[in-house]
């Protein structure tokens, strides 16, 4: 039994990792080349702070994540891991919050600013954004989910020798 | 020693409901009304959903933050408020920096997508915000705080158990 969780903690761990570069990855290369009228231009992700933020947050979190792939199982610094798990837990979810909010000002425009939807003119761009942060948001998701088990694992046997 | 911990953790519980509570108020009255050529318009905070999502998660936080300062100290639901704790947490996060990464848009405008800031036209509302989000920022650190405070404070019995 508790191999097999520790296995699952494992996979869930591996992907955790897969998807936080994967994101990095896809935001990084997401640009496009296009034309209005008669003016040229490339829109690309380190055009808005927010997405240059997100790819460095997911980038730093996968670091992370490679480097706990090869942590023992039996090391102390496991106790260690569920604090930065908070972490880089919170790094994640506010570099997707905010990558998130200026994709969503992007795609619908926000009328009272004066400020324009540009997905109509970057429809691919668009697109590699929005795979990059549906992608972060499995890796937020992923880590809650360590996090809280984590917690639960800690906290649970308190509660049995207790009562 | 531990009478003392409880206080400071009560203090820092006080201070958390405080400002989550200060920073929903702050962002939900701010407005202004201003006139450009001849139009005339008014800023307020419902009109980016990022800062509605702000006002709205500070409340949601404010609430959790009110009741559990009538939580009795041997209660066995403190073991059930780390995780909870985890949650808000992401949720206060998420949501300042949604509404920091348009209150930069707003401030300083978005060349490359044709966003043009406008806190030059409505310097008190951008004011105001920024107010927001400086209190909002204060409270996240706090059950940050608060967060690595519980895990430190469950995991280092366990530690000293086996070494």
């Amino acid at each position: 039994m508790a191999e097999t969780k520790r296995i699952c903690t494992f996979l869930l761990r591996l992907i955790a990792f897969g998807t936080t570069l994967s994101a990095a990855i896809i935001m990084a290369s997401s640009r496009e080349r296009t034309t209005v009228l008669t003016l040229s231009f490339e829109a690309k992700y380190s055009d808005a702070p927010a997405f240059k933020y997100f790819v460095i947050a997911n980038a730093i979190v996968s670091i992370y994540g490679f480097l706990l792939l090869f942590l023992p199982s039996e090391s102390l610094l496991w106790r260690l891991v569920v604090a930065l798990d908070v972490v880089f837990t919170m790094l994640l979810t506010s570099s997707i919050s905010a990558a998130l909010a200026i994709a969503y000002v992007g795609k619908k425009g926000n009328p009272n600013a004066g400020w324009l939807p540009i997905c109509d003119q970057v429809t691919k761009y668009c697109n590699q954004v929005k795979g990059a942060l549906v992608v972060g948001f499995i890796s937020v998701i992923i880590y809650m989910l360590l996090l809280l088990y984590s917690i639960h694992r800690v906290l649970n046997p308190l509660l049995v020798e207790k009562s």
